[in-house]
């Protein structure tokens, strides 16, 4: 805890915490976690994008390596858990053995990586899609605010642009382990620290636009009028409800927009998002389909048109259920019950999910609030959590013995 | 129609029609109107704000005035008809007087009003205000776009603004009656050329909020949600099923805003607007009251709290029966069921209703269509129009003979 207090006084910005990929925070925050990485017996090693890792060799010969960890830059205007509650629960871990002089049949390998929240170049997963060897060459011509590319960044963040396609995960990887916070409020209203997390959702966002007709809100009768945000409103509360009758489902209406957008006028015209996910994804694009058909059925009943567009589409990830069983394993040895639930929110364990098996711990927030300076984790929890990857490398130990 | 033609192209743009209060545009359509009412036998005056009056006196003694008229002004990128239309039809029965050599037995009185939209700044009924003797001397601060008050405007314009609290209505005034199209769909829809206003609407303004809490549209379930949009369209959907079950109620939410207003946020604040009219102010203010109950019962509902701002009201201003039943009288004697409706939109009428008896005939407009230029009169329409008030003058004469 002290350690996420510390690094979560290393920012960009004086009054609010701010650390994207390459930044001099960056930078300063991954020299701090070397230290400690090497401190904890670790060999430490940087990547072609700047993913730091440290290396826990195994007892002897070739058991392969397990990766936990998580990653260290930040959204803007922050919390000081989201990312590095992860590397930092993975690195206690590793202190632990180190302490007790134990090595395990396989190595352990903490990775901070370097970009996951995609603030600078609004592309996600930048450092784990290089330590999995699954990075799109095209990416290293976006560019940042100020103009400056992907590869210009790399390379100046002491980074191997020309290398960053050539990645690819350790020999024998066993599989990857990330402790992360819910960033929502089911474990808080379960009254439990930590829950296994079955799958990453798969989502959906569309653009969905209703077209009536403009008019004086003052001489068009009720009766004639095809008011386009009335269509819309019915829509946000279909959403809803199918959301409401498809269990583990989720839908939005984040953003509603009507023109021409005046008091005294008719909406002519109305659009809006929605944002739909489920951890399966047969149950996410059936509740797709019935809202499209809710759309066009809302848009007959009034005489207007509605436009659909599917913008992003997502498949569901889920963990791996022969390491999510261990994992369970080790929180119930903890004396608590394993709680099964699917993230919402995107991880670097999905991107890892391509190359080997995953899992996932996630550790109950205050109120569900992440990406927020408010962002708060209970220092008893962070034990339970410690805990039960402690246990989740002794049972993973004992399999592979 | 030829005239309203002319009037037409008169505007302060090349491409579209705009003519504001004392603009150039302005000045040139009253010098081209002065000199259709001196053809037409009127004597012409302008008052102090620049309203342009042309008289046609009585066949001799006190028999007081009665004053036709509408407005000259536009809204930007107007259609030619509204204002226009009803001097040029008033302009027309004097001139078919005229023509006659016909005097009644009360003078008439042609008022081309110099600012009804209000488009310059911000304030309706400037013209018909002061001749009505209704002006409020606070409005001469007022500033247009450029910084140039009202009472510049005025002065260069040729009035006097110290004058345009002091202006009162012609000795005698017998009453206002005013000829404009009716800006909805009403008459196109029965099949009818002209009807019989029956009252200008009341209208309420309210601004309407909700405020729930945002989060995560991934990581919160459905049940935990406080979505402020899901409360806010179910009160856009309970307006418009209260004013469907009010006769003659309208009520249009013409702007929504969420908060934070991203496609991934579950919407934190919800505002809009709330437009009620109707006829009877008891009605209005009866569903006002039902409206914010539902407001009050919605959030309540959904655990969001609630916020409700009267911005504006108006109290509905009835016309004259007297005078609209003489009026309605005039259309039978053409042929035509005199059928009467409210005006969902505000008129010079309105203004000169405190001072005179008021009455107003409007005509079918195309689809309802008004402040565009697809705005849409048919001649014959136009020529009962003519018909009709031609027989309300001679009615009045015979009732005061």
């Amino acid at each position: 805890m002290e350690r996420c207090d510390a690094l979560g006084g290393i920012s960009e910005e004086p009054d609010l915490l701010v650390r994207p990929y390459g930044s001099g925070a960056m930078r300063r925050v991954n020299e701090i976690v070397a230290d400690w990485m090497q401190t904890a017996g670790m060999s430490v090693r940087r990547d072609a994008v700047g993913n730091l890792i440290g290396r826990y060799e195994a007892r002897e010969g070739d058991g392969g390596t397990l990766v936990l960890g998580s990653h260290l830059d930040t959204v803007r205007d922050a919390g000081r858990y989201d990312g590095p509650l992860g590397v930092l629960v993975a690195l206690a871990c590793v202190e632990r053995l180190n302490d007790r002089g134990e090595r395990l049949p396989f190595a352990v390998e903490v990775a901070a990586f370097a970009d996951e929240e995609g603030l600078r170049f609004g592309t996600t997963f930048l450092g784990s899609s290089v330590f999995a060897g699954t990075f799109e060459p095209g990416l290293l011509d976006l560019v940042d605010g100020d103009g400056v590319t992907v590869a210009e960044a790399v390379r100046s963040f002491g980074g191997d642009p020309g290398a960053l396609a050539g990645g690819r995960p350790p020999d024998g990887l066993i599989g990857y382990c990330e402790v992360h916070i819910e960033q929502g409020p089911v474990l808080e209203e379960l009254g439990l620290p930590v829950g296994v997390v079955t799958a990453i959702q798969g989502q959906s966002r569309a653009g969905v636009g209703f077209v009536g007709e403009a008019g004086h809100a003052g001489t068009v009768p009720m009766k004639g009028r095809r008011d386009a945000l009335c269509a819309a409103a019915e829509f946000v509360l279909a959403a809803e409800e199918t959301a409401r009758g498809e269990d583990g489902a989720v839908a939005t209406v984040g953003r509603i927009e009507v023109h021409p957008g005046a008091p005294n006028v008719i909406p002519g015209e109305a659009s809006l998002t929605l944002d739909l996910r489920h951890a399966d994804d047969a149950v996410r694009e059936r509740a797709l389909g019935a809202l499209r058909e809710r759309a066009e059925g809302i848009a007959r009943a009034r005489g207007v048109r509605s436009r659909w567009e599917v913008r992003q589409e997502s498949r569901a990830v889920p963990t791996d259920e022969g390491l999510s069983a261990t994992l369970a394993r080790a929180v119930e040895e903890t004396g608590l019950p394993a709680h099964r639930l699917a993230s919402g929110a995107g991880h670097d364990a999905a991107e890892i999910a391509a190359v080997a098996p995953v899992a996932m711990l996630f550790v109950r927030c205050e109120g569900g609030v992440s990406h927020n300076p408010a962002e708060s984790v209970g220092e008893e929890d962070v034990a339970v959590a410690i805990e039960a990857m402690g246990r989740f490398l002794e049972l993973l130990a004992a399999e592979r013995g």
